[in-house]
Protein backbone atom coordinates (compact mmCIF):
# COMPACT_ATOMS: atom_id res chain seq x y z
CA UNK A 1 0.00 0.00 0.00
CA UNK A 2 1.74 3.10 -1.09
CA UNK A 3 1.89 6.10 1.21
CA UNK A 4 -0.21 7.93 -1.69
CA UNK A 5 -3.20 6.77 -0.79
CA UNK A 6 -3.44 7.64 2.55
CA UNK A 7 -5.34 10.59 4.08
CA UNK A 8 -4.16 11.05 7.57
CA UNK A 9 -5.29 13.63 10.02
CA UNK A 10 -4.77 14.64 13.45
CA UNK A 11 -7.36 16.63 16.11
CA UNK A 12 -6.56 19.87 17.97
CA UNK A 13 -9.29 20.18 21.29
CA UNK A 14 -9.36 23.75 22.44
CA UNK A 15 -11.07 24.13 25.49
CA UNK A 16 -9.94 24.50 29.36
CA UNK A 17 -12.95 23.19 30.26
CA UNK A 18 -11.63 19.15 29.04
CA UNK A 19 -8.38 20.49 30.82
CA UNK A 20 -9.44 21.31 34.31
CA UNK A 21 -11.59 17.80 33.98
CA UNK A 22 -15.02 19.58 34.04
CA UNK A 23 -16.00 18.87 30.45
CA UNK A 24 -15.29 15.10 29.22
CA UNK A 25 -14.33 15.33 26.01
CA UNK A 26 -16.79 12.96 23.99
CA UNK A 27 -15.73 14.71 20.03
CA UNK A 28 -12.34 13.05 19.84
CA UNK A 29 -13.69 9.14 20.15
CA UNK A 30 -16.80 10.24 17.82
CA UNK A 31 -14.53 11.72 15.04
CA UNK A 32 -11.81 8.51 15.57
CA UNK A 33 -14.53 5.71 14.64
CA UNK A 34 -15.63 7.95 12.26
CA UNK A 35 -12.46 9.04 10.36
CA UNK A 36 -11.36 5.04 10.99
CA UNK A 37 -14.90 4.01 8.81
CA UNK A 38 -14.62 6.46 5.72
CA UNK A 39 -10.48 6.08 5.11
CA UNK A 40 -8.87 8.39 7.06
CA UNK A 41 -6.09 7.63 9.54
CA UNK A 42 -6.34 9.46 12.57
CA UNK A 43 -2.45 9.60 13.74
CA UNK A 44 -2.45 12.77 17.09
CA UNK A 45 -4.89 14.64 19.38
CA UNK A 46 -3.72 16.91 21.19
CA UNK A 47 -5.56 19.40 23.87
CA UNK A 48 -4.45 22.60 24.61
CA UNK A 49 -5.65 25.53 27.03
CA UNK A 50 -7.25 28.78 25.32
CA UNK A 51 -4.18 30.27 25.00
CA UNK A 52 -3.37 31.81 21.81
CA UNK A 53 0.22 30.49 21.82
CA UNK A 54 -0.47 27.20 22.46
CA UNK A 55 -3.39 27.04 19.87
CA UNK A 56 -1.30 28.50 17.09
CA UNK A 57 1.98 26.19 17.57
CA UNK A 58 -0.14 23.28 17.87
CA UNK A 59 -2.16 24.28 15.25
CA UNK A 60 0.70 25.12 12.73
CA UNK A 61 2.42 21.64 13.84
CA UNK A 62 -0.30 19.17 13.02
CA UNK A 63 -1.52 21.24 9.90
CA UNK A 64 1.98 20.81 8.72
CA UNK A 65 2.52 17.23 9.54
CA UNK A 66 -1.30 15.65 8.24
CA UNK A 67 -3.48 15.62 5.76
CA UNK A 68 -6.09 17.42 7.39
CA UNK A 69 -6.36 19.22 11.18
CA UNK A 70 -9.46 19.17 12.70
CA UNK A 71 -10.20 21.83 15.29
CA UNK A 72 -13.06 21.64 18.41
CA UNK A 73 -13.88 24.22 20.49
CA UNK A 74 -13.85 27.98 20.72
CA UNK A 75 -15.54 29.05 18.42
CA UNK A 76 -18.52 30.92 20.33
CA UNK A 77 -19.41 35.09 21.22
CA UNK A 78 -17.84 35.10 24.46
CA UNK A 79 -13.75 36.62 25.17
CA UNK A 80 -12.24 32.64 26.12
CA UNK A 81 -13.42 31.94 22.23
CA UNK A 82 -9.79 32.67 20.11
CA UNK A 83 -10.06 29.43 18.27
CA UNK A 84 -10.63 32.01 14.81
CA UNK A 85 -8.24 34.37 15.26
CA UNK A 86 -5.46 31.59 16.10
CA UNK A 87 -6.42 29.12 13.09
CA UNK A 88 -6.07 32.48 11.10
CA UNK A 89 -2.50 33.29 12.34
CA UNK A 90 -2.15 29.52 12.15
CA UNK A 91 -2.83 29.41 8.38
CA UNK A 92 -0.88 33.18 8.00
CA UNK A 93 -3.92 34.78 6.58
CA UNK A 94 -5.80 37.84 7.84
CA UNK A 95 -9.28 37.74 9.72
CA UNK A 96 -12.34 39.79 9.25
CA UNK A 97 -16.21 40.27 9.93
CA UNK A 98 -17.20 37.87 7.00
CA UNK A 99 -20.54 38.87 5.23
CA UNK A 100 -21.90 34.96 4.67
CA UNK A 101 -21.27 34.58 8.13
CA UNK A 102 -23.34 37.62 9.10
CA UNK A 103 -25.79 36.56 6.72
CA UNK A 104 -26.16 33.41 8.47
CA UNK A 105 -26.58 34.59 12.12
CA UNK A 106 -29.18 37.09 10.71
CA UNK A 107 -31.44 34.36 10.18
CA UNK A 108 -31.12 33.52 14.21
CA UNK A 109 -31.21 37.06 15.32
CA UNK A 110 -33.58 38.41 12.89
CA UNK A 111 -33.40 41.87 15.15
CA UNK A 112 -30.74 43.64 14.55
CA UNK A 113 -30.57 44.74 18.35
CA UNK A 114 -29.95 40.81 19.10
CA UNK A 115 -27.22 40.73 16.42
CA UNK A 116 -24.70 42.76 18.93
CA UNK A 117 -20.86 42.68 19.08
CA UNK A 118 -20.40 40.05 20.80
CA UNK A 119 -22.73 38.02 18.12
CA UNK A 120 -20.88 39.40 15.64
CA UNK A 121 -17.68 37.57 16.48
CA UNK A 122 -19.11 34.32 15.62
CA UNK A 123 -18.88 36.06 11.83
CA UNK A 124 -14.77 36.60 12.20
CA UNK A 125 -13.50 34.01 9.38
CA UNK A 126 -9.98 34.32 8.31
CA UNK A 127 -9.39 35.52 4.75
CA UNK A 128 -10.28 32.86 2.09
CA UNK A 129 -12.01 30.23 4.34
CA UNK A 130 -14.80 27.90 3.27
CA UNK A 131 -18.07 28.04 5.53
CA UNK A 132 -19.23 24.82 7.13
CA UNK A 133 -23.06 25.28 8.07
CA UNK A 134 -24.26 24.82 11.20
CA UNK A 135 -28.00 23.70 11.21
CA UNK A 136 -28.22 24.12 15.12
CA UNK A 137 -27.29 27.62 15.90
CA UNK A 138 -26.25 28.72 12.69
CA UNK A 139 -23.05 30.23 13.47
CA UNK A 140 -20.77 28.45 10.94
CA UNK A 141 -17.56 26.27 11.32
CA UNK A 142 -15.07 26.89 8.53
CA UNK A 143 -12.33 25.63 6.69
CA UNK A 144 -8.70 27.58 5.73
CA UNK A 145 -6.14 25.56 3.67
CA UNK A 146 -6.22 22.04 5.27
CA UNK A 147 -7.73 22.99 8.86
CA UNK A 148 -11.29 22.19 9.59
CA UNK A 149 -12.29 24.36 12.76
CA UNK A 150 -15.91 22.80 14.24
CA UNK A 151 -17.93 23.83 17.46
CA UNK A 152 -17.51 22.13 20.46
CA UNK A 153 -20.76 21.04 21.56
CA UNK A 154 -20.75 17.61 20.27
CA UNK A 155 -24.50 17.64 18.56
CA UNK A 156 -23.17 20.73 16.59
CA UNK A 157 -19.44 19.25 16.29
CA UNK A 158 -21.06 15.95 14.47
CA UNK A 159 -23.15 18.12 12.07
CA UNK A 160 -20.40 20.27 11.00
CA UNK A 161 -18.39 17.13 10.48
CA UNK A 162 -20.87 15.83 8.73
CA UNK A 163 -21.11 18.49 6.57
CA UNK A 164 -17.54 18.95 5.36
CA UNK A 165 -16.87 14.91 5.54
CA UNK A 166 -17.85 15.55 1.15
CA UNK A 167 -15.55 18.01 0.41
CA UNK A 168 -12.69 15.84 1.90
CA UNK A 169 -10.38 13.20 0.42
CA UNK A 170 -10.43 10.05 1.81
CA UNK A 171 -7.93 7.27 1.34
CA UNK A 172 -8.04 3.42 1.44
CA UNK A 173 -9.80 2.34 4.13
CA UNK A 174 -8.17 0.45 7.12
CA UNK A 175 -10.26 -2.43 8.15
CA UNK A 176 -10.09 -4.26 10.95
CA UNK A 177 -11.29 -7.42 12.54
CA UNK A 178 -11.53 -8.73 15.96
CA UNK A 179 -10.27 -11.99 17.42
CA UNK A 180 -11.86 -13.34 20.97
CA UNK A 181 -9.18 -14.93 22.79
CA UNK A 182 -11.04 -17.31 23.94
CA UNK A 183 -10.45 -16.47 27.98
CA UNK A 184 -7.15 -16.82 27.62
CA UNK A 185 -4.48 -14.31 29.04
CA UNK A 186 -2.33 -12.27 27.14
CA UNK A 187 0.46 -13.54 28.64
CA UNK A 188 -0.36 -16.84 27.18
CA UNK A 189 -0.34 -15.91 23.76
CA UNK A 190 2.14 -13.04 23.59
CA UNK A 191 5.15 -14.36 22.04
CA UNK A 192 2.84 -16.84 19.28
CA UNK A 193 1.07 -13.29 18.76
CA UNK A 194 4.68 -11.79 17.78
CA UNK A 195 5.32 -14.16 15.78
CA UNK A 196 2.18 -13.61 13.58
CA UNK A 197 3.01 -10.05 13.82
CA UNK A 198 6.31 -10.59 12.14
CA UNK A 199 4.96 -12.72 9.14
CA UNK A 200 2.31 -10.32 8.21
CA UNK A 201 4.53 -7.02 7.92
CA UNK A 202 1.08 -4.75 6.29
CA UNK A 203 -1.21 -5.53 9.21
CA UNK A 204 -0.98 -3.91 12.39
CA UNK A 205 -2.01 -6.26 15.04
CA UNK A 206 -2.43 -5.38 18.63
CA UNK A 207 -3.87 -6.94 21.36
CA UNK A 208 -6.45 -5.14 23.97
CA UNK A 209 -7.17 -6.18 27.35
CA UNK A 210 -10.05 -5.03 29.37
CA UNK A 211 -10.93 -5.90 32.73
CA UNK A 212 -14.83 -5.91 34.95
CA UNK A 213 -13.63 -5.78 37.95
CA UNK A 214 -13.24 -9.51 37.71
CA UNK A 215 -11.55 -10.93 35.21
CA UNK A 216 -10.02 -9.95 31.56
CA UNK A 217 -11.31 -10.19 28.75
CA UNK A 218 -8.67 -9.64 26.09
CA UNK A 219 -9.75 -8.51 22.25
CA UNK A 220 -6.92 -9.84 19.19
CA UNK A 221 -7.64 -6.87 16.68
CA UNK A 222 -6.10 -7.37 13.40
CA UNK A 223 -5.95 -4.12 10.78
CA UNK A 224 -5.13 -3.76 6.98
CA UNK A 225 -6.28 -1.76 3.85
CA UNK A 226 -5.87 -5.23 2.08
CA UNK A 227 -9.10 -7.14 2.38
CA UNK A 228 -7.25 -10.44 1.39
CA UNK A 229 -4.42 -9.99 3.53
CA UNK A 230 -6.80 -9.06 6.76
CA UNK A 231 -8.48 -12.10 6.55
CA UNK A 232 -5.25 -14.78 6.48
CA UNK A 233 -3.46 -12.47 9.13
CA UNK A 234 -7.17 -12.73 11.13
CA UNK A 235 -6.86 -16.84 10.19
CA UNK A 236 -3.28 -16.92 11.29
CA UNK A 237 -4.50 -15.36 14.76
CA UNK A 238 -6.89 -18.04 15.13
CA UNK A 239 -5.05 -20.88 13.89
CA UNK A 240 -2.17 -19.67 16.18
CA UNK A 241 -4.85 -19.50 19.44
CA UNK A 242 -6.10 -22.84 18.39
CA UNK A 243 -3.20 -24.42 18.98
CA UNK A 244 -2.90 -22.91 22.73
CA UNK A 245 -4.97 -25.31 25.62
CA UNK A 246 -8.33 -23.56 26.60
CA UNK A 247 -8.30 -21.46 28.67
CA UNK B 1 0.91 34.30 42.82
CA UNK B 2 3.89 33.14 42.10
CA UNK B 3 4.84 30.45 38.96
CA UNK B 4 7.18 28.68 41.84
CA UNK B 5 3.78 27.50 43.46
CA UNK B 6 2.61 25.89 40.46
CA UNK B 7 2.54 22.05 39.72
CA UNK B 8 2.42 21.31 36.14
CA UNK B 9 1.51 18.12 33.87
CA UNK B 10 1.09 17.26 30.57
CA UNK B 11 -0.68 13.17 29.84
CA UNK B 12 0.31 11.19 26.88
CA UNK B 13 -2.37 8.31 25.96
CA UNK B 14 -0.04 5.61 24.20
CA UNK B 15 -2.69 3.74 21.66
CA UNK B 16 -4.21 2.48 17.95
CA UNK B 17 -7.01 2.04 19.75
CA UNK B 18 -7.80 4.90 20.71
CA UNK B 19 -7.17 6.92 17.63
CA UNK B 20 -8.47 3.92 15.25
CA UNK B 21 -12.23 4.84 17.62
CA UNK B 22 -12.39 1.25 18.88
CA UNK B 23 -11.69 2.13 22.61
CA UNK B 24 -13.00 5.16 23.89
CA UNK B 25 -10.59 7.32 26.15
CA UNK B 26 -11.85 7.16 29.90
CA UNK B 27 -8.72 8.39 31.20
CA UNK B 28 -7.86 11.55 30.19
CA UNK B 29 -11.33 12.93 32.07
CA UNK B 30 -10.65 11.07 35.06
CA UNK B 31 -6.90 12.31 35.49
CA UNK B 32 -8.15 15.63 34.50
CA UNK B 33 -10.34 16.11 37.39
CA UNK B 34 -8.12 14.49 39.91
CA UNK B 35 -5.40 16.69 39.26
CA UNK B 36 -7.38 19.60 39.60
CA UNK B 37 -8.49 18.66 42.79
CA UNK B 38 -5.22 17.76 44.03
CA UNK B 39 -3.16 21.05 42.96
CA UNK B 40 -1.87 19.82 39.62
CA UNK B 41 -2.59 21.86 36.47
CA UNK B 42 -3.28 19.61 33.38
CA UNK B 43 -1.46 22.44 30.84
CA UNK B 44 -1.38 19.44 27.31
CA UNK B 45 -2.68 16.19 26.04
CA UNK B 46 -1.47 14.54 23.59
CA UNK B 47 -2.67 10.70 21.53
CA UNK B 48 -0.07 9.25 19.67
CA UNK B 49 0.02 5.87 18.32
CA UNK B 50 2.19 2.99 19.18
CA UNK B 51 5.08 3.39 17.10
CA UNK B 52 8.73 4.31 19.08
CA UNK B 53 9.91 7.48 17.23
CA UNK B 54 6.26 9.64 18.14
CA UNK B 55 6.46 8.15 21.79
CA UNK B 56 9.92 8.92 22.31
CA UNK B 57 9.23 12.18 20.59
CA UNK B 58 6.17 13.64 22.51
CA UNK B 59 7.62 11.83 25.74
CA UNK B 60 11.02 13.90 25.80
CA UNK B 61 8.53 17.14 24.67
CA UNK B 62 5.90 17.04 27.09
CA UNK B 63 8.31 15.89 30.26
CA UNK B 64 10.67 18.76 29.34
CA UNK B 65 8.38 21.51 29.22
CA UNK B 66 5.67 20.38 32.51
CA UNK B 67 6.57 18.88 36.29
CA UNK B 68 4.56 15.89 35.50
CA UNK B 69 4.52 13.88 32.47
CA UNK B 70 1.38 11.16 33.07
CA UNK B 71 1.70 7.96 30.43
CA UNK B 72 -1.21 5.70 29.82
CA UNK B 73 -1.09 2.10 28.11
CA UNK B 74 1.07 0.00 26.37
CA UNK B 75 2.98 -1.74 29.39
CA UNK B 76 1.90 -5.34 28.83
CA UNK B 77 2.89 -8.47 27.49
CA UNK B 78 2.43 -8.49 23.67
CA UNK B 79 4.73 -7.05 21.34
CA UNK B 80 2.54 -3.92 20.59
CA UNK B 81 3.56 -3.05 23.95
CA UNK B 82 6.45 -0.51 23.79
CA UNK B 83 6.08 2.20 25.92
CA UNK B 84 8.41 0.76 29.08
CA UNK B 85 11.24 1.07 26.09
CA UNK B 86 10.39 4.38 24.56
CA UNK B 87 10.54 5.87 27.57
CA UNK B 88 13.72 4.45 29.12
CA UNK B 89 14.82 5.97 25.94
CA UNK B 90 13.12 9.27 26.33
CA UNK B 91 14.81 9.33 29.60
CA UNK B 92 18.00 8.45 28.49
CA UNK B 93 18.60 5.54 30.59
CA UNK B 94 19.13 2.07 30.33
CA UNK B 95 16.54 -0.52 30.55
CA UNK B 96 16.16 -4.08 31.66
CA UNK B 97 14.50 -7.10 33.30
CA UNK B 98 14.29 -5.70 37.30
CA UNK B 99 14.27 -8.08 39.73
CA UNK B 100 11.66 -6.19 42.50
CA UNK B 101 9.14 -6.63 39.14
CA UNK B 102 10.15 -10.07 38.53
CA UNK B 103 8.85 -10.94 42.62
CA UNK B 104 5.70 -9.03 41.66
CA UNK B 105 4.42 -10.61 38.91
CA UNK B 106 5.97 -14.27 40.87
CA UNK B 107 2.97 -13.49 43.27
CA UNK B 108 1.13 -13.54 40.33
CA UNK B 109 2.57 -16.31 38.53
CA UNK B 110 3.75 -18.68 41.36
CA UNK B 111 4.27 -21.39 38.70
CA UNK B 112 7.45 -21.14 36.90
CA UNK B 113 6.65 -22.16 34.00
CA UNK B 114 3.48 -19.71 33.59
CA UNK B 115 6.09 -16.78 33.93
CA UNK B 116 7.66 -16.75 30.59
CA UNK B 117 9.72 -14.63 28.45
CA UNK B 118 6.60 -12.82 27.43
CA UNK B 119 4.91 -11.73 30.75
CA UNK B 120 8.95 -11.17 31.63
CA UNK B 121 8.31 -8.54 29.55
CA UNK B 122 6.00 -6.68 32.17
CA UNK B 123 8.95 -6.60 34.50
CA UNK B 124 11.29 -4.35 31.96
CA UNK B 125 11.63 -1.46 33.94
CA UNK B 126 14.45 1.92 33.56
CA UNK B 127 17.32 2.06 35.33
CA UNK B 128 16.79 4.30 37.95
CA UNK B 129 12.84 4.21 37.96
CA UNK B 130 10.54 3.35 41.29
CA UNK B 131 7.56 0.98 41.10
CA UNK B 132 3.99 1.93 41.21
CA UNK B 133 1.90 -0.59 42.32
CA UNK B 134 -0.55 -2.37 40.76
CA UNK B 135 -3.55 -4.37 43.13
CA UNK B 136 -5.13 -5.50 40.41
CA UNK B 137 -3.04 -7.59 38.45
CA UNK B 138 0.45 -7.12 39.87
CA UNK B 139 2.62 -6.01 36.76
CA UNK B 140 3.83 -2.68 38.15
CA UNK B 141 3.95 1.00 36.64
CA UNK B 142 6.69 2.86 37.39
CA UNK B 143 8.12 6.60 37.66
CA UNK B 144 11.31 7.24 36.00
CA UNK B 145 12.75 11.18 36.76
CA UNK B 146 9.33 13.09 36.33
CA UNK B 147 7.68 10.51 33.85
CA UNK B 148 4.91 8.28 35.41
CA UNK B 149 3.86 5.44 33.19
CA UNK B 150 0.91 3.58 33.89
CA UNK B 151 -1.55 1.03 32.33
CA UNK B 152 -4.12 1.42 29.83
CA UNK B 153 -6.36 -0.14 31.45
CA UNK B 154 -9.21 2.24 33.14
CA UNK B 155 -9.01 0.16 36.93
CA UNK B 156 -5.61 -0.26 36.74
CA UNK B 157 -4.69 3.33 35.64
CA UNK B 158 -7.02 4.26 38.19
CA UNK B 159 -5.15 2.10 41.17
CA UNK B 160 -1.79 3.27 39.57
CA UNK B 161 -2.65 6.90 39.49
CA UNK B 162 -3.59 6.70 43.38
CA UNK B 163 -0.82 5.07 44.12
CA UNK B 164 1.86 7.25 43.06
CA UNK B 165 0.05 11.14 44.07
CA UNK B 166 1.67 11.02 47.53
CA UNK B 167 4.92 11.26 46.44
CA UNK B 168 4.20 13.87 44.04
CA UNK B 169 4.34 17.83 44.23
CA UNK B 170 0.75 19.38 44.10
CA UNK B 171 0.68 23.17 44.15
CA UNK B 172 -1.86 25.48 44.71
CA UNK B 173 -5.40 24.29 43.90
CA UNK B 174 -7.36 25.87 41.17
CA UNK B 175 -10.59 26.58 42.58
CA UNK B 176 -13.71 27.36 40.75
CA UNK B 177 -16.73 28.22 41.09
CA UNK B 178 -19.83 27.72 38.48
CA UNK B 179 -22.47 30.25 37.41
CA UNK B 180 -25.57 29.60 35.39
CA UNK B 181 -26.74 31.83 33.47
CA UNK B 182 -30.16 31.71 34.39
CA UNK B 183 -30.81 30.49 30.24
CA UNK B 184 -29.60 33.72 29.08
CA UNK B 185 -27.60 32.89 25.63
CA UNK B 186 -24.01 33.45 25.44
CA UNK B 187 -24.42 36.08 23.16
CA UNK B 188 -26.67 38.34 25.60
CA UNK B 189 -24.09 38.51 28.43
CA UNK B 190 -20.43 38.04 26.51
CA UNK B 191 -19.43 41.35 26.27
CA UNK B 192 -20.59 42.37 29.65
CA UNK B 193 -18.05 39.10 31.08
CA UNK B 194 -15.40 40.20 28.97
CA UNK B 195 -15.65 43.31 31.32
CA UNK B 196 -15.23 41.55 33.98
CA UNK B 197 -12.38 39.43 33.32
CA UNK B 198 -10.19 42.20 32.03
CA UNK B 199 -11.56 43.59 35.97
CA UNK B 200 -9.65 40.59 37.22
CA UNK B 201 -6.17 39.10 35.75
CA UNK B 202 -5.70 36.59 38.01
CA UNK B 203 -8.99 34.82 37.61
CA UNK B 204 -9.51 32.45 34.46
CA UNK B 205 -13.24 33.63 33.60
CA UNK B 206 -15.16 30.71 31.00
CA UNK B 207 -18.51 30.23 28.99
CA UNK B 208 -19.26 26.99 28.54
CA UNK B 209 -22.33 25.73 26.71
CA UNK B 210 -24.34 22.49 26.37
CA UNK B 211 -26.96 21.93 23.69
CA UNK B 212 -30.14 19.11 25.26
CA UNK B 213 -31.31 18.69 21.45
CA UNK B 214 -33.87 21.95 22.31
CA UNK B 215 -31.93 24.71 24.10
CA UNK B 216 -28.83 25.51 25.38
CA UNK B 217 -27.85 25.83 28.47
CA UNK B 218 -25.10 28.58 29.74
CA UNK B 219 -22.91 28.14 32.65
CA UNK B 220 -20.02 30.80 33.69
CA UNK B 221 -16.72 29.18 35.44
CA UNK B 222 -14.55 31.04 37.13
CA UNK B 223 -11.47 29.89 38.70
CA UNK B 224 -8.88 31.04 40.56
CA UNK B 225 -6.22 29.98 43.33
CA UNK B 226 -6.89 31.99 45.72
CA UNK B 227 -10.81 32.08 47.40
CA UNK B 228 -10.96 35.49 48.02
CA UNK B 229 -10.88 36.82 44.18
CA UNK B 230 -12.60 33.89 43.56
CA UNK B 231 -15.50 34.84 45.63
CA UNK B 232 -15.12 38.41 44.25
CA UNK B 233 -14.71 37.63 40.96
CA UNK B 234 -18.12 34.75 40.83
CA UNK B 235 -19.91 38.13 42.64
CA UNK B 236 -19.11 40.48 39.84
CA UNK B 237 -20.03 37.75 37.13
CA UNK B 238 -23.73 36.99 39.04
CA UNK B 239 -24.06 41.20 39.30
CA UNK B 240 -23.21 41.19 35.96
CA UNK B 241 -26.12 38.98 35.07
CA UNK B 242 -28.13 40.56 37.26
CA UNK B 243 -28.50 43.58 35.44
CA UNK B 244 -29.23 41.81 32.32
CA UNK B 245 -33.34 41.32 31.49
CA UNK B 246 -34.33 37.58 32.36
CA UNK B 247 -33.98 35.07 29.90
Amino acid sequence: MSEQNLVTAAILVIGDEILSGRTKDKNIGYMAEYMTAVGIDLREVRVVPDIEEEIVTAAKALSGRYTYLFTTGGIGPTHDDITADCIAKAAGVGIDIDERAVALLRERFPNPDDLNEARLRMARIPHGAELIDNPISRAPGFMIQNIIVMAGVPSIMQAMFENVLPRLKTGAKLQSQSIDSGGRPEGAYATALGQVQKQFSDVIIGSYPSFDGKRFQNQIVVRARDPHVLAAAAEAVQAMLDTLPPA
